[in-house]
């Protein structure tokens, strides 16, 4: 069985990377007892804290650590009429964080979730992975047998064309979970007692035109390549559907990164997710999702962006169109999030104006 | 530094899976001692051993292995002129074993392969492990992040569609290599010291639509779904190439696969690869495959068979067909390859009659 970590200070990093080039951005209903864990690892970096729920409640975070906090007041002056595109009452909120942010990478990790173990016992910089990851390239045309070819002591196989080599930039770094995994409400109900044990040490390029489940538990992408198609969409409160916030993320940003020519990498790093959801309350959630999603793949899998698509936010209106015109049919919730996917990106340039989107300064 | 195992004998099963029902394909040009270290795991099965090079000289196989054993004057007699379609002086003739053998499984080894170590130590029975990989389902039209859903201890994770979940059939199993990796010569000229000692604990689905490396040496396929597709080409003696046998197979392979919706693994098992070959001559035998893929990959990612292309045969005499019309021009050498593929299907369907082609009796 799969245990968290205990020790972590020891595996720290003296030079933290990007450290003032990356944001945490974590949501949460609760005091963040979880981040005492990852103090060695996370307190050089500056946090975004998007407080789900009744604003009235006071958050505690642990001394010591550089943040921001935003709770539902904050998101409604600051983004006005706009901030209907941010869902309540579901993670899905932790969006808002990537769009105040000012920085270039984005981390994002849910408060459940633990320093893991590599086999060999050592505390796992999860952090430091998906850096790793996001700073070297991806190889979305061709797959290497041999996984990720730029790790240490990996390559290129025989026969992988050499003109391929280069690689493109990568986007988004998708990491996994030890012990308890990442399953739909029917699965847990089927198999309560699963556990992730298995460390499956690889990194490895999502090819091109393949999509996948991105969960969002524990995931960084680069806020300057992909961060405008990092809408979590419209869940919980007044929503008929939750827990496909990430699901919905994750097959718009696949789409865009394969049109656009980047990389989405899965794989290492772990955490250790400690708590499995309720099922039961789950399933509420997710149902209609089930039936959806049967839909939902089929039109991203055959969705073609037009070649003036050329940065993420015209990509990202043109899946908005896309989706309006075809998926409409399966409920009128998507003609709403359509809607609001259009909000997002309009909110989204406010906040980012052209030129100023990207600063190496600290965010505040 | 990865090491070979020594004791191998423990680590057998005692009931051996598919014992009547898969062939062990072997191209040599010594004498097999090394089966000594996989007697405990080959033992029950059949041998098929091709002798490349002088029929004259004798290949002495180790006591207690039930074989049958071909050289070139077998081949040129058994094919009669069809028999220009099996390369010499190059293992790409091991293709010789799959027409001949009578049963629905094959697994192909090198002679310089031997039992590897998991991290624990204990010596792994590659051909167990591609044995599960080929009997259960494949998943190419969706990524599972938790690698394949089908091993004990994973599923499928929230997300996945639940209308994917039955998979389809698999065809090819690709093992991989610790100690020496299956690298190009220029690599292998840069990086003569790097070893392979990363052990990833995975089998994937290779996504459809993405093509891979594929390597001869450790893989295993199931004759009967994709048997037909699995020709080596012609390289060695009198061609302008070599070490590009099993990457022909695996492009080849991997478009019919797609096309007529089979699935293709890679990962688990790993062998101990001992020997690297000499990069000096590996360069000479490859250049022109170092130019010749830059052209060869997108001509076969861009490949569309018709839909009456129904079996593993029609399909591949349409791609002999497409080979004809678009990559002669980069070199008459595939003029060749072109009706060397149409013979190959004819001697296969010789030697393999509808309604007999597979048994679960004894070959011989």
């Amino acid at each position: 069985m799969a245990e968290p970590a205990t020790a972590t200070q020891a595996a720290a990093p003296a030079v933290p990377q990007l450290k003032d080039e990356l944001d945490i951005v974590i949501p949460t209903i609760r005091n963040l007892d979880f981040l005492e864990m990852w103090r060695p690892f996370f307190q050089p970096y500056h946090l975004i804290i998007v407080q789900d729920g009744d604003p009235s409640k006071t958050i505690k975070v642990p001394d010591g650590f550089d943040y921001e906090l935003y709770n539902r007041n904050d998101i409604n002056r600051i983004l006005g009429p706009k901030a209907s595109c941010i869902s309540f009452k579901d993670s899905a909120c932790r969006c808002f964080g990537y769009m105040v942010s000012k920085k270039k990478y984005i981390f994002t990790i849910d408060d459940d979730c633990f320093v893991a173990k590599d086999p060999s016992g050592k505390a796992i910089n999860a952090l430091e992975q998906h850096i790793k990851n996001l700073l070297s390239p991806s190889t979305p045309f061709f797959f290497n047998t041999l996984y990720d070819p730029f790790r240490d002591g990996a390559d290129f196989v025989r026969g992988y064309p050499f003109s391929l080599r280069e690689g493109v930039p990568t986007a988004v770094s998708h990491g996994l979970w030890l012990n308890i995994p990442d399953y739909d409400a029917p699965t847990q109900l089927v198999k309560p007692l699963e556990r992730n044990t298995r460390f499956v040490d690889a990194v490895l390029t999502i090819p091109k035109g393949t999509l996948f489940p991105m969960c969002g538990m524990n995931l960084a992408f680069d806020r300057e390549l992909i961060g405008p198609a990092m809408y979590f969409g419209l869940m919980g409160d007044g929503q008929p559907i939750g827990r496909y916030d990430d699901m919905w993320a994750g097959w718009c940003t696949k789409v865009v990164c394969d049109h656009l020519g980047l990389g989405v990498k899965t794989g290492l790093p772990y955490i250790y997710h400690s708590k499995a959801s309720n099922p039961f309350v789950n399933l509420r959630k997710e149902y209609k999702g089930i039936f959806w999603q049967e839909e939902i793949i089929p039109f991203f899998q055959q969705t073609v962006l037009p070649k003036d698509c050329t940065t993420v936010q015209k990509c990202y209106i043109e899946l908005a169109k896309q989706v309006k015109e075809k998926l409409s049919k399966v409920d009128p919730y998507f003609d709403k999030l359509a809607e609001a996917m259009v909000t997002w990106i309009e909110a989204w340039d406010e906040l980012n104006p052209t030129g100023s989107s990207v600063t190496n300064g600290k965010a505040k």
